[in-house]
């Protein structure tokens, strides 16, 4: 996607260098981080420079050719960097399936970086195969609502959630977005609002707890989230707060869907109880940084002195609340069968 | 209730005057805040330096002697300040009943003063009568989910949504609280865990994403919220992301009781669709406030640059999504002919 009239994307590689766009420094500033070796490219995952479930497996693929260029033909440090980069972000499917694909099919370093590419290749061409599918989900004049990022940002290009939006876009259907600000990393606020700003579509960053006052008011036509990983009944795990949102579609009678690739499912899941939730540091809620008015970067405390706070980084939305599941190979139900058939048809 | 140690109501008058604690600064800074005539107090409430239904209520009462003082027996000036005061929170039942109570009723400016009293101990004594008969609710180890802020702070003392926490607290019961941070304001983790805090209640901030998290993981037994204007069929209007919650607790079956006072009721509302929705400036959801390491207040950009927000500032929950509404007359159910009862009973 262009940034600045100036064509990007989330993560590649250069000879034996990683390189991303540093997500942690959106909206407010725009830089490459470079990683040059495996451990600074997975560090980059856990410090979620790169983040999004697609971006992150592209970014894990990358970090896994590079242990591969370091250590080729150490099998025994090949397995511990693998090991080491799936320690990263526990939920994340697309970082098991990337790291899995890599190791086990590569004979050395140079199949390494080429699987670690295809990986990519195949993340830009599933994104743009979903919007060109969800767009059918978007009709004139639709207000969609959205939650955290799940666009061009969160996967190599196009992105999942984003992509259907976009392409119905370009088809020349108006529509409006609702972002929720997706507390309490402000994703939405943050990467899906900079995503929209910069594709010149209306949109609106609204609180989290103000989705239901506008789906009460007949305001949302349609909601489409990304998944971070999805079991083989169709059980989703996605950023904390999906659930919240997914039981809110339902008791106002809103669809409810899904944006993912194959890559981010799970058969081997049987249900989202098998999914293992990450909790992330305290902080995330107690503090926020941005920039003052001064344009410096300033972090600050949001919450009372010396309350504690949980945060779970994800949660799992069971499959009755989901309307459908937007894959690059088109939409399907949220259930066994369904995803059954999807790996069964390779 | 105590603040260090020290005997503390939320809002009171000292001859002309009109004090209050300064909320806007709450947790991170204590002060007193000093309105000297009727005008300074209505901003106060517009302002947000005091806040809270029964808090303004009686914020509002006190105002209204304000005018009296300055102006009886000008009926025409003090007509147009209790349209002033009234046009600063247009959702806030307690505001409306305050200003009628005492313009209605006053005959000078000494009956103004002591009706505005009347209504501060009437608060008061209604919190403590909410703490208990809601303690009730709430057995030994249980979790007690709240959103925003209706505690002492909220009222002149004790509370409502946190006053059976307290009386539970009292009566030896073991409980703890998981706290809502209640973006964009964020009256859960500055004010809620402040009092909570303060009182040595064990409490978690959540961000607003994660109340559904917990619930499915049963972490949560019941929850309580307060409210702003209570319509004559039981639809409650209270802080946004309200909504999100009844319908929460509905879906995971866990009791949601609302706690208000019977000044909250507006009878004269049919249902909620006849409660006005303030809209509150956008860079409340844009933009935060808060200290920085050095504890110099800064306030920082949340979002992307140029991306608008909106900003409800209350949500509308259906009674039949209500347990109940604990009031200071005892748990009432919320539907129209117990409402109705409670006040031909008087």
């Amino acid at each position: 996607m262009l940034v600045n009239g100036k064509h990007f994307k989330t993560v590649w590689s250069e000879g034996k260098h990683v390189k991303m766009i540093h997500q942690n420094l959106l909206p407010f500033d725009f830089k490459i981080h470079t990683c040059h070796n495996y451990v600074e490219t997975a560090y980059a995952i856990r410090d979620m420079i790169v983040r999004g479930a697609g971006a992150i497996g592209c970014t894990a693929a990358l970090a896994m050719a590079q242990a591969f260029i370091e250590h080729f033909p150490d099998w025994n440090q090949i397995d511990n960097a693998r090991r080491f980069i799936e320690s990263m972000r526990p939920t994340a499917q697309n970082l098991f399936y990337a790291t899995k694909f890599v190791a086990e099919n590569a004979q050395n370093h140079i199949d390494a970086l080429e699987l670690a590419q295809l990986i990519c290749s195949q993340d830009s061409n599933a994104s743009k195969a979903i919007g060109e599918y969800g767009a059918e989900l978007i009709l004139n004049n639709y207000s969609v609502a959205t939650h955290c990022n799940a666009g061009w940002l969160a996967f190599t290009d196009y992105g999942t959630a984003l992509a259907p939006i976009y392409e119905a876009s370009r088809q020349g259907k108006k529509l409006k977005v609702f972002v929720d600000e997706t507390r309490p990393r402000s994703q939405g606020a943050r990467l899906t609002a900079w995503e929209l700003y910069n594709e010149g579509i209306e949109h609106y960053i609204i609180a989290d707890n103000a989705t239901a006052f506008f789906m009460q008011k007949g305001n949302i036509d349609i909601m489409i989230v990304g998944a971070d990983r999805i079991a083989a009944n169709g059980d989703v795990a996605n950023k904390i707060g999906t659930l919240e949102k997914a039981i809110l579609a339902r008791h106002f009678g809103i669809p409810f869907y899904v944006a993912a690739p194959k890559a981010t499912f799970d058969i081997h899941c049987a249900t989202g109880k098998d999914i293992p939730i990450e909790f992330r540091n305290q902080n995330e809620v107690l503090y926020a940084t941005g920039p003052n008015e001064k344009n410096i970067s300033e972090t600050i405390l949001l919450a009372n002195p010396g309350s504690p706070a949980l945060n779970p980084a994800f949660d799992v939305s069971p499959a009755e609340l989901i309307s459908g599941i937007i894959t690059e190979v088109g939409i399907i139900n949220a259930d066994y069968q369904s995803i059954n058939k999807l790996f069964k048809n390779v």
